[in-house]
């Protein structure tokens, strides 16, 4: 028997903002950031489990703060025993009567516990000695299902009606696991798409991404002029040619009615999607845009709180792409209940990713989908861009435009403390 | 000019779990506390701002932690520019373009927002020599209406829409100040209800704060068990009578389709409303719920996030009855723009109350919508429980079943320091 002897943080604050990479109506200069989280135990295999959130400056402190009172509930157990079902874990910190009251499940809280689950699924992945991906997508279907709650989810989906999509999933995995193996998962790449860039820039990199590196779709931030947002679509368009496909990310900045107005205004350019329309909390909202923008199909997730949200999106039809962020919601059974939504609703999944470390950790849920819930990545993407993955012992690999399938035990988000240390917040 | 010089925040614990006082299917061993923050000035009036997050325990400190950080935007700045439109400091506040990732709108850091946005309020209340309720009742339409943010909300009220309610609330105000100041506005108790009390115990209290102290609606706990709960309806209602008003609260325990099957069981209680069924997230599930219920009146909000999921309860008539929360939200602005909101979908607010501060809080609030927005005490009460009263410079006060409207300047939250530090917290 081990137990877990230590939960350290590191509030990790990069100087992203020098540059305007990341910049978009909603969110003018980001230091993207990372409240990173070790979880040690007494075994002697060397194994730390590691999990983070991303932030993008600002507060990754009051993360790092979070995840410090949260650990209380963790150490000292039992490690296999925790391991042995990731339900416990969840139940202690999800459903803590006393910390419930600070979300319930959202925001600072719910992330915090989200890192705290992640770092624990990684122990358990690096024990057995596989990524994260091949651990979720091996698991028989009512061992997963038994590490899930339900709790709130029961008139959209039951643990049996679960288990039954899981079992549906095993036809072809094997082949699955190889193909995605030689081949890889589709990227998409927003490295072109940031407000702050001039024209020139703008398409320079669109030409870069699609003809030199082979991603199929892009994305451009929109949202803060009209006037802008249609000549960078035609510049856009006329740069990447008409067999890429262009999606757009509006970044939360409109009103209902001002959405409407402003996205019927690109129907000629033929987009893939309009991302974040209006504020993530807003189903009808985005119900009533999915309705008015037809056929052009409204996407969110990156900043959905949790799977209640998402249950709603789904029975409102609110959205026809549903994205997912890998630090946004309580960890890996919450991302498994998210891809288990969506499979139920039919609706594709393409996450959310590009901040430092999202890349890395998204890929492992993506993959687990194709392998054992939805078996196809047709209409599917994970979101790239290339930053901060040099601070990563296992950095996310794009080939051909794709997500190489990692192949290092655990969730993929260790990071080069050695590099990393260099980026450890001393206050302001 | 003055300036603000310093925010302090103290993590206030009180013991409540040794009573089992405020107990609930949801929360089992609560221990009601305060993270209580106050924010000082160069003036030389001798007066400090106030405001507080209610919290039941674990995780107060993270709340502290997220106030110490957002009031670097704060410390510094110009206080007279502040109180002049607290519009600026909602800006600084919820929407800097960092902080904002960690809602957004949300959790920790919104209700963080809240308490130093109510600690501004105060200041301005104090200098201005009036109860917050009496400040904002008699703030201009106009005036009023240019402090809050309808981001996300003009697809259900538009400035000039808030202007009008406010302008109709206008007639007849003189004479509501006078009556308030006579009769005080109507209460309700929940003393009898916890859970964790006997049967003995709860009629005892039923009669006490019905008969003794003239509560004319008395609410109880249920939800763990349909048995126990009948049973303990039965008891309730024979030691009111007929004529007191009995309400029923779950607290979130139940998912859609059990909370329709257990609540139907409750028809012949004559129940004045049913309160938290599930999820405070699922909007769709509590519109499904009323519907499957009528005629008993859905209620919520203690833990509603934010006035978008307000917006949109009241566009999917998902309850009957509004309820509010005092640090919950991002502070009197938002408070206000809840009240507009109720008062554009005509429905009426009962404000949750009870945990430390939160009835001294959340009553200028019920008056101030007595006074300039509803006009009417017509099926409105605001929650009552004897809690931790004493550690207030003016504690609420109840008179036949009333609450006495405050007359001292400021949000009425000063809390007797040489009493409540005895309670900071000393860590585990």
């Amino acid at each position: 028997m081990t137990r877990i002897t230590a939960v350290k943080t590191y509030d990790l604050r990069f100087p992203t903002s020098n540059t305007l990479s990341g910049s978009d109506a909603m969110n003018k200069d980001p230091d993207y950031s990372s409240a990173y989280v070790e979880v040690s135990t007494d075994a002697d295999d060397g194994i730390t489990g590691v999990g983070f959130v991303f932030t993008i400056g600002r507060g990754n402190d009051i993360v790092c703060a979070a995840i410090d009172t949260m650990a209380h509930a963790l150490v000292g157990r039992n490690v296999e025993e925790l391991l042995d079902n990731m339900r416990i874990a969840w139940d202690l910190l999800v459903h803590d009567s006393q910390l419930r009251w600070l979300g319930p499940e959202k925001g600072v809280a719910h992330m915090a516990i989200g890192a705290l689950l992640s770092a624990l699924w990684d122990i358990k992945a690096k024990r057995a000695g596989k990524p994260l991906w091949r651990l979720l997508g091996e698991m028989e279907p009512e061992e997963l299902v038994s590490t899930l709650d339900f709790r709130y989810l029961t008139d959209a989906l039951r643990p049996e009606e679960a288990i039954d999509i899981l079992r549906d999933g095993q036809r072809g995995k094997q082949e699955r696991i190889a193909n995605l193996l030689e081949v890889g998962y589709p990227g998409y790449s927003t490295a072109a798409g940031w407000l702050g860039y001039s024209d020139e820039k703008m398409i320079r990199i669109a030409k870069e991404e699609t003809q030199g590196k082979g991603f199929t779709l892009i994305k451009l931030k929109v949202g803060q002029n009209i006037d802008d947002d249609l000549r960078r679509l035609a510049l856009a368009r006329e740069a990447i040619g008409p067999d890429v496909r262009l999606a757009v990310d509006a970044n939360q900045v409109w009103d209902v009615p001002q959405a409407i107005e402003w996205i019927n205004a690109f129907h000629e350019y033929d987009l893939a999607w309009v991302e974040e329309p209006t504020s993530p909390d807003d189903v009808l909202g985005h119900a009533t845009i999915a309705r008015a923008i037809d056929p052009i199909p409204v996407a969110t997730g990156e900043q959905m709180q949790n799977r209640v949200l998402y249950k709603q999106y789904l029975q409102a039809n609110a959205f026809g792409i549903m994205q997912i962020d890998a630090t946004r919601v309580a960890g890996p059974q919450e991302l498994v209940l998210e891809y288990l939504l969506a499979a139920k609703f039919g609706k594709p999944v393409c996450p959310h990713a590009g901040g430092v470390g999202l890349c890395e950790a998204v890929a492992h849920f993506a993959m687990f989908d194709y392998v054992a819930v939805s078996g196809t990545t047709e209409g599917r993407v994970i979101e790239y861009v290339d930053n901060q993955h040099e601070h990563f012992v296992h950095p996310t690999e794009i080939r051909n435009g794709n997500y190489v399938a990692p192949t290092a035990p655990g969730n993929g988000t260790d990071m080069t403390l050695e590099t990393a240390r260099k980026y450890v917040y001393q206050g302001n």
